[in-house]
């Protein structure tokens, strides 16, 4: 299948570096306002005009990385051309783009699946697999804080797209989501959530927790984009508790026996850029037409968007997709 | 000055260890309703009868680590006969008995001081004496999560005073308490909390999580006597990190800066028995009537407990002392 990019930050470059891993994806094309941008990721074709990549019949598949308030007007506008998309984290601003989104794929037999990377790996699948020996799950804890540069713009009285409102930024919808959805992909839809952050003068968040309350188990998540963190995440039960060094990439999985006392390394190791994994399995769900698969991960996607909406509502962090 | 102690489980027992330790300090009693229990802490004088540990005008100090629903009743009744008072967490189960409290230790004019050992300790000051070197605080974490082995009780259908809500049990006022009293300490008084806890079918909670709310900074702690964890604490600033390796006893406090990229390690070797600290501070501030340093922690104590108290009632957490 041939797939085309759209964006040219260095999260393109790492997807085209895994395109290249698998044997499902042929990189076909890549699409920027400004041709010398996109001629830098090595496409064969170069597309600066939506409609005319919306109009390559050769094109099968679309990866969006534009900056988050694109994504639901792009993936539109090439879903109703029969593309299948798969989109960067956070795919959509609200659960209204998302919900239409779905609708249009449906409508025009695509697919549309959100790119949450720690989701695709053989250690996710591997971590869901060992929960069953920590006993009845009692309490998680799931974190991703990472100071990033554009902090110092921030500090600087500016308002740079990752942290803008207008851009549908912020922390809890940047690296909140890694804790999160991997907290949904484990455990499913949460009762009721907490949710407490700093808020920036953008009117974005910094950080923040947001507590995913399972009744009979607790789930805290953390993120930061002001802040380091060097705390690994936990999921701990009634005979045991696993330790994951990091949300993404899972690295290490080791689990602790409360009553043996043993511990047992249950991660393998992964190829460097582990967005290969997710290539190969939205490719693989597309040729096979694995339905199944797709909506799994879509239940995810849609569980994620309810938590970080109900999470902004409770802070009143408003996107500018909203405010319109 | 002369204490006798009240209570004779394995705290107690460390704490008349920690009375040897000190210079200020002189066991001089110890009350239990059996007297051969009381005989084992090795005690001069043996008290099977409050009234007559009220009336001994030899006993400066009293400190009680009877059941938590005991301490209210018995610290008023000694308070009224001039003694003062250290008495174990969690110290009274509402705020209504609080306040009452340090109204009857002024009108008697005694102390009355809440062993949140933690607090007391030399690596309790070096920690708040590094906050400022990780700029402005915009994350915590701290958690106490210990399996308990009356959990085993528990699931065998019984009630252990530690998991029953007559005597004011749970894991939020029982480990709880360590990490959100060193927040307190440290950050003082939230604007805001939430609380979400797994529920045992005693009535109260096994787990759970807290956040504190300060507005510019976010304190996410967690607790839990049904489930391990290995997680250390951790406070993050804008120019970097301190991790410490445990919220009671703190034995490292490493200080990582954003910036140079380096660590600093904080913390000194601490006495083994901790309780030493808290034995020593409370005898010298009686000694020398520091109110100073007496309304420093009776701040910590009250704060806990509004803290405690409207997590309990987000989660309908109901205990004896309210529901007569």
């Amino acid at each position: 299948m041939n797939i085309a990019t759209i964006g040219t930050s260095t999260i393109t470059e790492r997807f085209v570096d895994a395109i290249g891993k698998t044997n499902a994806l042929t990189f076909a094309g890549a699409y920027s306002r400004t041709a010398d941008k996109a001629e830098k990721l090595g496409a064969p074709r170069i597309f600066t005009d939506l409609k005319d990549l919306a109009d390559d019949a050769s094109i099968d598949v679309v990866y969006i990385a534009s900056p988050n308030s694109l994504h639901f007007e792009q993936a539109l506008f090439l879903m109703k051309h029969k593309k299948h998309i798969i989109c960067e984290k956070p795919m959509f601003s609200t659960s209204v783009e998302l919900a239409e989104a779905f609708k249009t794929a449906d409508e025009n037999n695509v697919f549309l699946f959100e790119a949450f990377r720690n989701l695709y790996t053989p250690n996710h699948d591997r971590l869901k697999g060992a929960i069953e020996k920590v006993g009845p799950v009692r309490h998680s804890f799931l974190q991703y804080m990472k100071y990033s540069s554009r902090y110092d713009n921030v500090l600087a009285g500016e308002e740079p797209n990752i942290f803008s409102p207008k851009f549908s930024g912020g922390a809890l919808v940047d690296l909140g989501v890694y804790p999160i959805s991997l907290a949904v992909s484990l455990f499913g839809k949460p009762e009721k959530i907490s949710a407490h952050v700093t808020m920036l003068p953008t009117g974005v968040d910094g950080s923040g927790s947001v507590i995913l309350d399972y009744g009979t188990h607790t789930c805290t998540t953390m993120f930061s984009k002001i802040t380091d963190s060097y705390l690994p995440g936990e999921i701990s039960g009634e005979n045991g508790t696993i330790v994951i060094d990091h949300v993404a990439p899972i690295s290490s999985i080791e689990f602790s026996s409360r009553l043996s006392g043993e511990k047992e390394q249950l991660a393998i190791t992964e190829e460097e850029n582990d967005m290969m994994y997710e290539a190969e399995a939205v490719a693989l769900a597309i040729e096979s037409n694995d339905r199944k698969m797709y909506q799994d991960y879509r239940n995810v996607s849609e569980i994620v968007l309810q938590i970080t909406e109900e999470a902004r509502k409770q802070n009143k962090i408003v996107f500018g997709a909203e405010a319109e």
